[in-house]
Order: structure tokens, then sequence, then C-alpha cells
């Protein structure tokens, strides 16, 4: 008679281990968690710093910002008033989810309904791993190119909604925005795109509201 | 009486052990090697172009394009005339020795003096791979901002050379050149600063004189 075979059915890596119970604290102090993705300089922080002005009226927001070195963007954030922690990763290159559980545990949770998370600027590494956030986004911006989405597929094809900001250096930048659209369309049919403007707040009104909706 | 210890003085990881081979082969051709670091669209296949552009009535120039995925900087760069070489690295965030030597092998070694590599676009990983390169140098971009050398410190300390792209948008962008400067000197004392725009060619010169002379 065979003996049983033993079937592991879901074998989580150490990251997802720690990532799903993110996920579970995040949800028992009804906290929506935002992975903000991008280059470096593309944007990250600004966007959060408008967003915190557009939504602090009506939800009490969180930001952990990821850099591998300096707190530059942390201060910013805390003259806001908003609760911040900064990971600063050393070398590394993404966030991963044992870090973002260390700066949760610095986070008055319950005082928190939307938490941003800033990821390290990266157009590669940070998709590859799972903090436990329940939206991931990403900021493109018109300096870089618009041929970002040909080069960079990964991070385009996952995330659940693009931010192209610096729409208003466009008078000045060789960009081809049909090109640009197309290419994100080829990859992600869902995830809604805003063109924005961090500098003059153009095209930022979209975004929050599309945001909002994700906190339900 | 004691056994003799047995000292192993120099562990080479596989990729330096190659990186090592790779710099050997360029050696016996007598081939400069430079590997182009920055983050995406920082400008990287624009500066081979001007770079090509203004050295190629002296020196016999190669290309090596790093990209995540596609291949349209080693199509401009073919439309040249310039040997060049497309290495995809699928999900990876930089290159490594290996992609290069199997690169090294579709280049006609022997019709080329400089050899420019350009990098995947990243501005964390890249630094911790040695290519077989002879120099080191890397773009970053008035767009991106004057704060990246506090933020991504590791790759502005150890290249040879720094090249600040995109001058051309200084008016349109708030960049503290002074504070860029002091960032830059703070970590390397050393590589020599171009301040530059591949758009309008303002400050080539002194960036293509420097590489020419490298060369010998």
């Amino acid at each position: 008679m065979p003996t049983e075979v033993a079937v592991v059915e879901e074998i989580l890596s150490a990251n997802d281990r720690i990532a799903r119970e993110n996920r579970k604290l995040l949800d028992e102090h009804g906290v929506l968690a935002v992975n903000v993705m991008a280059s470096p300089g593309a944007g990250k922080t600004s966007l959060i710093l408008r967003t915190i002005e557009a939504l602090r009226d009506g939800l009490r927001l969180g930001v952990i910002e990821g850099d591998v070195a300096g707190h530059v963007d942390a201060d910013k954030v805390a003259e806001t008033g908003t609760p911040v922690v900064q990971i600063n990763t050393g070398g590394g290159c993404h966030l991963d989810a044992p870090q973002i559980q260390v700066a949760l545990q610095q986070l008055p949770l319950d005082e928190i309904d939307l938490l941003l998370v800033e990821n390290v600027g990266n157009l590669v590494c940070p998709t590859g791993w799972d903090l436990g956030e329940h939206v991931q986004m990403m900021i493109s911006n018109v300096p870089e190119g618009h041929d970002k989405p040909i080069k960079y597929p990964g991070m385009f094809a996952v995330v659940d909604a693009i931010v192209l900001n610096k729409i208003d250096l466009m008078p000045y930048i060789d960009f081809d925005l049909e090109a640009f659209r197309t290419a994100v369309r080829a990859l992600n049919a869902d995830a809604p795109l805003f063109e924005v403007s961090c500098k003059t707040g153009e095209g930022l009104e979209a975004w929050v509201e599309w945001l909002r909706q994700q906190r339900g």
C-alpha cells in the first residue's frame, strides 16, 4: 500500500510571510497601504506631499519613507504634521516586508486611514517584493522619456495605477505622449493613468479622487 | 607539530573572476571600456550618441547597450554605423560580467578603441558589479533633483567622473546647483563634474576631452 503523499500547498518566502502579517495588521487597524514606486527623482515625495495636502481634511494619513540613505524626504513630510517613519536600506535597492514590519511598530496605526509607503527610487527591483500593501502604484515622469514602459515593462505591467508627473515640462522636452500612452496600455489594460504636475497642481484631483475611492 | 595553515589570499566571486577575464581581453585588444551608469531616463544613450559624434573622427567606438527589455537604444546607436550589442537582462536590475563576456564575443574588438557600456537605468545596483571596465562614470540630471547624492551616495562615491545632464532645463526646475556640487564633493573629492546638455550640446567638449585623455 503506497504511503500518503504530503502536499505542501503554499510555501511562502520569508518576505511574503511577513508581508502577509503586515497586511493583516493593517487590516485590523483599518489602514489602506499604498506602495509608491518610481525612478529616483520622479516626484514620489512631491506626490505624497500633494496627496497629504488634498486628503488631510477627510482622511488621516501616515507615511513610510524608504531611501538608501538620508532623511530629507521624511523631514519634509514631518513638517506637515503627518506621522512618518524613515527607513534607510543601507545599500538595498528596494524596501522589503521586514523593514515595513519594523516601521509599522513605530506608527500610530489606530490614527491612520491611509498609509503611503515611498519605496527606494528604482524602476526594477521594488515590484519583486510584497510589502503587505493593498495598492501598488508607480510614477513615471516627462523628463525621463516616453520609452520607459518599453525598457522597464515589469513595473508598468503590475501596478494598479500610473501617474505621469512633470507634465509642466512638456513644452521643453521631446516627449511623445501618444507613444507613452500606447506603450502603457499594451502592458496594462486596467490601471488608470493620471497625467499631473506636482509643481503646478494640474491633474492631481483625479488621482486624489481615485485614491479616496480605494479607501472606500 | 601543528599542521600548516593554508591561507587563501584572494577569493574572487564568479562575477569578479569573469570581470578580470573581460579586462584582460579588452587590454589585449587595446580597448578602453567605460561603464555608463544612471537612473532611467537620465540621458545615457543621448550622451553615448553625442560622444560618438564628437570622437568618431579620432577614435573607433563600440557600444554595449543594457536594458531590462527592448532594443530602442541599440537601434539608435546602430544608425550611426557604430558596432553595438544589445543585452536584455530580463528582470535583472544591472549588467554583470558574464553578460559582458558574451557581448564581447559579438564585437570586432580589433576595430574598437573605446567601448561605451550602457548599464541598466538604476542608481543603486550597478556599482556592486565589476564588468571588467576601466572607467566608471555616472550621469545625474537636473529634473531628477539636486538631492540625489544624499539619497544615493554609493554610486556618486565610487565613480571616476560625473556628468550632470539636462542643464538646459535649469530655468524651469528648482535645482540648487551649489547644493548639488557640495553634496557631490562631500562624497567624491576627485571625480571631475561635467555640467552638460545633451540636447543643446553645451558643456560636452570638456567631457569628451576628458574621455579622450583616459584612452591615452
